[in-house]
Order: C-alpha cells, then sequence, then structure tokens
C-alpha cells in the first residue's frame, strides 16, 4: 500500500497485521437502585490490558432487555440529568400494555425499563490501537440498570492482533 | 499470556486463535404495515451457523434510512408498547419540513420514518462465542419496519474465527 | 462447508479468508455552528478504499461526549427536521444540574449536548464487502455537532483482510 498522507491536524495511518486472537468473558455488575448508572470503564479497559491484544476491539453486550449502556462523561450532576432525560424521554407512570396483567404474563411493571433499552441500546463497539482502548478525554463507559436492583451479566469480547 | 482469574460471579476468559474467515450475506425482509415489528433472530443465528465460525461477530446493518433494527424481548403486548413509545418520541403527525412540499422533492410523508431510524438506529454487533451467536435469555432481534409495506435489504456479515 | 443456498430475493453468500489487516487513524472535523450537521460519507469510504481491505468493517467511534454520529439520508429539508427532533427528545432550555454552577464545575451550559449524544449514538461499525463500504442507495454519515463551533476528534479503524 502506499503511504496515506495525513492532512493537517489529522494523525498519520498507523497500521498492523497478524493472526487474530479472540477473549471473551461475562462479568457480573450488581446494581442496588431502581434506576442507576455504574461506571465499568476501568474493568474493560483492564480486561482489555490483560489479553495484549495490540489493535481491534472490544464487543461489550449488555445481555439483557432492560438494561443498557452507553458513553458519556462521569459528573455527578450530569449523572442526574441523565436520569432526568430518561425518564422524560420513556415515563416510568404511563399506561403499558405490557403492565396490564390483562394483557400481559410479566407482573413486574416494567415496561418504561424494556424502552429504555431499546432507545439507549444494549451494545458498544470500543477500538483498541496499539494496545490501548480508544477513549476520548471524558468517555466513560456507563452500564445503564433501568430495572434493579439486579444482578446483571455483561459479554465482553476482546477481537484482535 | 497469564491466566486471568475469574471473580466470584464471573465466567474465566475464554480464548481462542486462527485465520479470519467472512461470510457475507444480503437478506430480504418483506413488511406488510407502515410500522411493523419482525423478529429475524432465527434468520440471523441460522446464518451463523452455517458459516460454522467459532467465535467473533455478526455485523447486521439494514441499508434503508427508514427502517432499523434493535434487541429486546418479543412479547405480544410489548411490541403495542414498542410502537407507542416510538409513535411519542417521534410523532408521525408533526409539521416536517421534508414532508412539505414547497421545500422537499418527496412526496411520502415519511419525515417520521426516517427520525425513526435515527433514533432508534440501523445496524447491530452480535457476538458470536463457542460456535454460538451471544443472547440473554429474553434477547431477540426485532426489525422494525418504519415505512411499510416494502421489501428491506438487511446486510449481515460474520467475521471470525 | 457445503454451499448455502440463497432463497428467492437474496444474495448467494460471499465468502473469503485471509490474515487481518488494521488501519487507524484520527480525522478531524471542524465546525462553524452550535448544533450542525456534517457529512463525512467520502472521507471515511476515501480511508477505506485507500486502506485496500477487501472485507470486514470501518469503527468510526466520536471521541466527545457532546457530538455524535448517525447514518441517514443527506437532504436540506430532512436536515433540518433532524434538528427539529434533537431539539424536541433534548431540549436545550430546561434546568439541569450540569448546567447549574452551584452543583457543577462546568459552565459551558451543555447538558442538552451531552443528552444529545447519549440518544443518538456516538459511534458506527460499517461494514466493507468486496473492496466497498456497503451503505443503501440513501445511507449518508452524518456527523452531528451538538456543542460547536468546535474542532472534533474522530477515531477510523479499518480492520479486515
Amino acid at each position: 500500500m502506499e503511504a496515506m498522507k495525513a492532512r493537517e491536524g489529522e494523525s498519520a495511518t498507523y497500521t498492523n497485521q497478524g493472526t487474530v486472537k479472540v477473549f471473551s468473558k461475562t462479568i457480573e455488575v450488581k446494581t442496588s437502585e431502581r434506576t442507576e448508572l455504574i461506571n465499568v470503564t476501568d474493568e474493560i479497559g483492564s480486561f482489555v490490558e490483560a489479553t495484549g491484544v495490540t489493535d481491534g476491539h472490544i464487543q461489550v453486550s449488555v445481555l439483557h432487555t432492560t438494561a443498557g449502556i452507553f458513553i458519556n462523561e462521569w459528573q455527578d450532576a450530569l449523572l442526574t440529568d441523565m436520569k432526568s432525560i430518561i425518564e422524560k424521554v420513556v415515563p416510568q407512570d404511563m399506561y403499558y400494555k405490557h403492565n396490564d396483567l390483562e394483557f400481559s404474563d410479566c407482573d413486574k411493571s416494567n415496561a418504561h425499563s424494556h424502552l429504555r433499552n431499546i432507545v439507549l441500546g444494549h451494545c458498544l463497539t470500543v477500538p483498541i490501537s496499539q494496545s490501548q482502548i480508544v477513549l476520548g478525554r471524558w468517555q466513560t463507559i456507563i452500564f445503564s440498570e433501568f430495572d434493579g436492583p439486579n444482578q446483571r451479566k455483561v459479554f465482553l469480547q476482546v477481537f484482535g492482533i
């Protein structure tokens, strides 16, 4: 391949190649509140480091339909705002058919928890480059419980060279 | 690499390595209603199985701007709630410039369909581990039509060892 | 592997295998408005092409907590609707604790920018097949600034064979 030149303000292209290795693990996240945000950045970063993978990605998949995962800044005031906007977009106290025992076999009254998972997402792909998980300065990986207290499983798969 | 010890409640790390194989295929999804949810878990799982890939992932990409894909529980009452929340977050009957022939060359009145795709997402990455697609007990892969009836294309790519 | 037969309307399965190559680069996106949508499809497509990777994917990760990325149609009238729906789902003029200097050390009044990133997402995985980035006819990759003017970094990683 010809060398690719970086424009001003852009990095040069970094390249690597080799045999692919994969490392999979299921971690548990214990939650203690109905709606709760938990910083899992360090746990995920440690796993990536332990694998020794240089370049590739980690796939982070919440194995539940009433919890989610996303990336944003970990700041106390902002965490409160996150919970408020989640409540505004998908309110808990609306009529949901899933909560109505005439139509549903689920007695957990957790329709809003399911719908929050749909809006916010249940998985993330985070790149690994030159042995580091690639995150911006303010980015943290935030597990979001929508139906706690609970014990949750998050599947991690590092895939790379 | 040193062995990585699992904490209580966590799985041990499973590892594998080898030559990467890729399998790509475009499937079609026929829809019959304006807004419709279709369970595509089995079709995607069968494709993964047929490839024989042991570890990696399947990338599922809807090739449209007015349909989406997400993961949640497949339960009748909840499916109704999903449609309701989508309508609440991105209402069909609002003024949209895209629907106004003074400003737009599109006469489909489907601005809401586009915007629902943006909020709910058009793609998923689902891990494959030890020859199985990795999904939690209640997780199903749900194709969501926002502008049917239609004939949709979903690109599948299994990538792994 | 046995040949996999395509159903009517479906493509046959395309397969490939080989040594994995990875190409990483950070690009910059300059924005000039508070909320702004920028079409980055060509820049991302060119990078994919320059790598010469045949099959795999490109991971596109915005390295910020107040900007996002998504895929949809690039049409003037619709771009206005996108900004309107973002403002409807996460309004700028609400009380946010993150903007309240009694509780927060951030004086940027950008809580809404953070929350828009959470709802719309900060990353995309786009497949590469037979040397082409796989996008539907109307799909473009749209960088979304929620707190401009700014200079943003987007990490690109092509991973494939």
